[in-house]
């Protein structure tokens, strides 16, 4: 639930245009709510401005969906990431709305009252063609947490032309997340033209000594560019509520 | 330089208060200049508005004071991390306005006519006692990049009300630097009471299993505490670099 | 075979209840009977005062049915982990009153004249959904092994106040087992809030640099709340053995 | 601060014996005190029944004597892990009472009012030679916890008959800590002979393939025998704080 | 070809019983034979007294069957390691005196001339149920190199009385292989107790920590008790290499 | 004490020869002795027929030295390995007839009533210079354990015809010792041109991505050529040891 | 598009015989062209003298076939590696000349005009049978860049005899390429025999602690045989693109 | 013994300018020659076309003055890396022509007949200041095998520019070494930029998770730019190897 939200809800009760039970009703589960299997955190938007976000990874079709509900009930939306098919298709039953990016593997039910996005932009940069699922997921999520976003796919250090080429793109940027596997060395040369905040989100994309992602995870930590910050090996969600938070600032 | 520096310098010459001949000697090292054994990037400033900074570990007492000498000569100022105290000594004999912080192990010529620091605050929080220097690096770097700084020392996860007395502390805080080894679970918990960015700051405190901050690292890479990002261990320097550029944004 | 079961057996023969050769049948597997895969130790109960129990994984479904079989004709009872839902299956066609608990994928068969679990209580905290089959395990084996125990779901540390909301739990514990995936922070803030001795659980839960609950087991491991113990990734069952001595002292 | 000094300290003011100021003095600094490099948790005995220990490494000779004046100040005593000799030396100036144990590596000013310890006993077996100083430290600090300590010394796993000889030892422990190096076997061992809680401390003695006790580390969290805790490589002093809350239950 | 096989092939043409040309095409392979995959080395066993053996893993059906097939041309047998059940099918229908030992997965045609086995006797020793495709591998191939073998099974260091009941078994081996996995601490028991070489055997069963074998290879590695050396994480069958080479002594 | 020693020993005193109180003094320590930080295995000549050899490294040169006398009082000879120069300074002065070698790093008393070394020869190969002190080692060792013993120096394999030109001495070995440090290829080679058992020794020796002798560990437990038995980093000891039992067989 | 690919169209340009229009059409993509998942590096074959290779791992059959369609609308031919056979069946529906390699799992569409290759010989040398797929890749792919390529499979170090046999062609290589897992031995044996560059490809086959290939990673890394280069794991793709670039010079 | 020396002995004995039994005494060590300590290969030379380098470290003074002795005595010249001032001192006394390069750790005693050097030539790139001790290294080795060498030093890729401005010397060298620690990206920035084969040289410069020099080993090996062969950590000699080999075809 958004501060805004909120304070619409209760403007409302104040003009007597939503019964005092029916406020109740919706405030009732706050600070959060026990299902069976997990706890949701209503006030988390209060409290920290962005949205509570399901990482549907390692849990069942019926735990995403009961938990989906719940915040539904609560926000009129949601966002989860880590989504299977499967997954996917049991929402939109229930939810007709339903947004599914099956490369950034998101499923979203939009806040149909959400502002237009104004902050930002968010730049993300992806090496290669294998990193595009996580450099989406970036993508998805820091629009859904309002931000502008822009992209640049398929840049890698080999071929620094291509990179050189998009000056403009790197220069307007509030913050820049950059998404490579292998050896992981786009950060640093990214790192290196702008003067603003890198994220740099290794990506488990590589074979052989790339050992799972650990490969580009080292690289990016080492980077001989100051100022360039590391999320997870393929942690796009991460990368992106970083870069939502410094745009809010 | 600056780009101020650079204005200032071109309207001296206008004015006619620069000869151009003792411009173009101010000027001639740019875009950079070789040492034997290195090459100072004197438009660092320009490109990415952060100064170049020295970083003295592995370098020799002579190379250290060749490279600062350039610095000094083009910019009136320079910093330098991981100095040790025969370094410090060497620098104050050719600059006695030199500051040496033993604990963040950084020496510094101040820019005497540097603006007053006006963004943020970045507050610096620590774990323990013996996180400390690293901690001050930091906070030094920070502000030495035109950022105001606070610091919360001590503050370890066992002991919860430590942290939570320093909810005020918390709240105005542009970006959060956490600086922690053994577990490295510090910034979780910041993590999760802040809306603003959070950088976290392995350290190779510990031992045994700790494996130089091995486990630091991994479990702030982990952090279930959305919108972390992290930089490599014991780099206080590459935090408050990527500090400085979100409050600049 | 508990020292209370081979008391009642001796004194059965003693008031002539059991004939001594019935006795002997039941004695003469003591204290170790071969199966052609597994040699069965009976007298363990005797020895540590706790059962045999079977650990499943990479046993076939026959070498499971066969040597919980054997421990039913000793002690009317057998407990299971890491079962799958064939070998679940399998033995309920033959032991029809067994438990199956698929969470945490444990099967019980009761021993009908265990006197009511009086020690503990034993405090299962769990950080996420994704770690409930673990502590679930725990709670089941504890239980099993005649203590109490409490669950606490889904309190991860960057939602504290979860946590602190539960203090009067925390409190009343004699030990408390904390089960946690990715940095597996939640062990070091519990070990500052209780006086009782705390058992960490890391889980595989996690991706990218947890390395399969590396990453947890290293963060526990270099807690920075003494008193922590730790045991194998995703290993309830010897935390709630562990927890059972404790309580049984 | 014991809950009992706290007791007799609100007694003297009851009956005069304490003047109100005096006794304000002595509680003025809870629940936490700040010195320039580190926040003294004075309640800590109160919260948890065990005192606060200083972690001597890493803290230089005049930061552990500062700590230490602020312990003695309001607890009358103190307790330094991972001490070197010179810290030693500098407390004993300033202590005369000092008990400095080189081989546990300890400085402890004990409480002259503390009750006799009852509780246990803690059982320490310690593997070979060079593994005694981590034992000696777990030794001496559930001595200074209040806790009856036992000592079993050099019974390798290679030599059996070594072991099987202290039965009795073995049988009346309420706790059995077991600090061993290299491939850390012998908890294994002992956890299948006792009935009550092990503790397993790997240490880093070894070489080669041992990597700083890894192995021994890995081979405990593995071992085979249900109910064996793990602590940090080294980390004598935790085990010993999880062993004095497992006797005080 | 043993040195036997060739002294009695040259022997029969001595002796008319085979033709010259006969002769030649059993031995012009000698000394290898190029397939189109692989390079057969048939003369491997008169330059080491052992046969080669089909490493089948990671080879299709078809390469096996044409290995041995080549192999049998020339020996009139061939062992097989690794082998599938399709693989063993395969074989059968073409070799219908195959021995397929599906614990072990080994397929075995036997030298029907081969003398009786006299050498050793070889005790393999196993640590858990799950231990026991090692362990069988071990015997089949010592035993297919003309070496006597015992077997005990089971025998886990957390239950040392199933071991020490074995020591009329453990004294009259000649070598003793040790096959465990989790924390491998089996060989460091037994070489306390024999005094005979020890060959240890680190399997990949385990979970969690013991990162599929690795625990139970540095615990080997790192074994206080002298004489015991290693081979690969499960493999058996270089154990029992290793075993005959010492028999043959 | 060997078993020979025992029956000298009890005929001296059926001969009267030698008082049975003397015969007591000397025999009262069995089977083992108590020393305040070690307890010595007297009776490990009699039960493995090897004598307990003192690891010096990480004992003081007093605990050596301690250790040491009680071996010679009971046996009239000792054998320490890892020994600096400083404790074998030390214990010269107690012992004259001391055997110090200063490349392998051994301290030798040898028993003058020990028979001749008639078994072997254990061949001891080493790939380069600096491998020397680990296969010195392995050498002094063996033949401290009666053992003949030969060697083959700087036998690296990229200058095979080294090695090849050496046949004869590795035709006539009962047992092959292979020490080689960084790539650890050695063994491979000299496993495919020997019958008898290799035993491989990896060292520390190399940089970089050697990682302490890992690097020759891992391929020597992955060799192509079957019958390889590998030790720990640097443990020549153990080689030398398993190298004498097998010659004893 | 290759430098003599170019000439020739501008040449037809020149004589007439192409339309300016058409070969503004051939060029238009120069330097590269936007795919909604990659961007094509049409000039490489210009700044490099070779053609964009396509890296099929990790891309869906659509977005292969369509990247290929791209490159030999340009180039009239492409190459990829680690094909499927779906891949394989989806570009031969569409290019019925497509060249399927299953073992080296590479799709090549020739370039018909491509002149005869005379440098090299590159020889590819292979430890194993189950080494055969990187080393055929490598092979293909020093094809596909014009260069001769010769082979040497099955040739371990555990049977040097069949590596000496090949002295002759050792001797005519103008590089040799060691694709070699397990232990990877092999490249320090042939580094000693040859006097041209090794190119030494690990492997991820074997099992237990090659841990993927990452012991013939090290091994190969640490050679005693100067001048070994070393690419990644199961990289034969990336040694023949280095080999191809040694002949050129 | 270079091929030339060879014969220039020979010529001098038919022409009577040489003693054939002084010629004997040059010739008398070939092939090989032993010290105590190390065997020298005279005949590599011959054989491979480069000389024997001494590999300093681990070695002792006396033990490298008598090798570079001996290899003096047959070919008038030697070269040794890793040599401290120690023992360049203790040459020099010897051989007063000694080159001693104290930032390469190299002493060289030039062979005053070489052919002045005409083969390549080879770049060799640095990234930083700290990486100049491993490129100078590189640099003279291929020197004194007779390649000719250039420098470009401090061109880390954070600052592009610095590489680019180098077009020039990037373009007409043979073979490119490219050497840097911390992250290792320089060499796929090179790579892609350049024609020509390209040595990754990753260096031990950095700190926390460069781990000593795995960050860069791992970015070079996963490098996204095809044709980068790597060498071990630190190893310019390796990679100077290498390049001659590559000029010299």
């Amino acid at each position: 639930m958004r501060a805004e939200q909120l304070e619409m809800l209760l403007a409302d009760v104040a003009a007597g245009r939503l019964a005092p039970g029916a406020a109740v009703e919706r405030l009732r589960h706050l600070p959060y709510e026990d299902l069976p299997y997990a706890r949701i955190d209503h006030h988390r938007a209060l409290r920290q401005g962005q949205p509570e976000v399901v990482f549907c990874e390692g849990k069942t079709v019926e735990q995403v969906v009961g938990i989906c509900e719940r915040l539904e009930a609560v926000t009129r939306s949601f966002l989860g990431t880590r989504a299977t098919g499967e997954m996917a298709a049991a929402l939109r039953r229930r939810f007709p709305n339903l947004l599914w990016n099956p490369v950034a593997r998101t499923v979203l039910l939009a806040d149909a009252d959400a502002p237009p996005a104004t902050r930002g932009p968010v730049l993300v940069i992806s090496a290669g063609t294998s990193d595009l699922p996580v450099a989406e997921e970036a993508a998805v999520v820091a629009e859904a947490f309002g931000t502008r976003v822009e992209r640049l796919v398929d840049v890698g250090v080999a071929g620094l032309h291509r990179l050189l080429a998009a000056t403009d793109t790197l220069e307007h940027a509030r913050v820049v997340i950059v998404v490579a596997g292998m050896e992981g060395a786009l950060p640093s040369v990214v790192g290196g033209l702008v003067a603003v905040p890198v994220i740099a989100v290794p990506t488990s994309v590589g074979y052989g000594a790339s050992f799972g992602g650990l490969a580009a995870l080292l690289g990016m930590l080492n980077s001989c560019a100051a100022g360039i910050t590391v999320v997870n090996i393929d942690n796009g969600f991460g990368a992106a509520v970083a870069a939502s938070r410094i745009c809010r600032g």
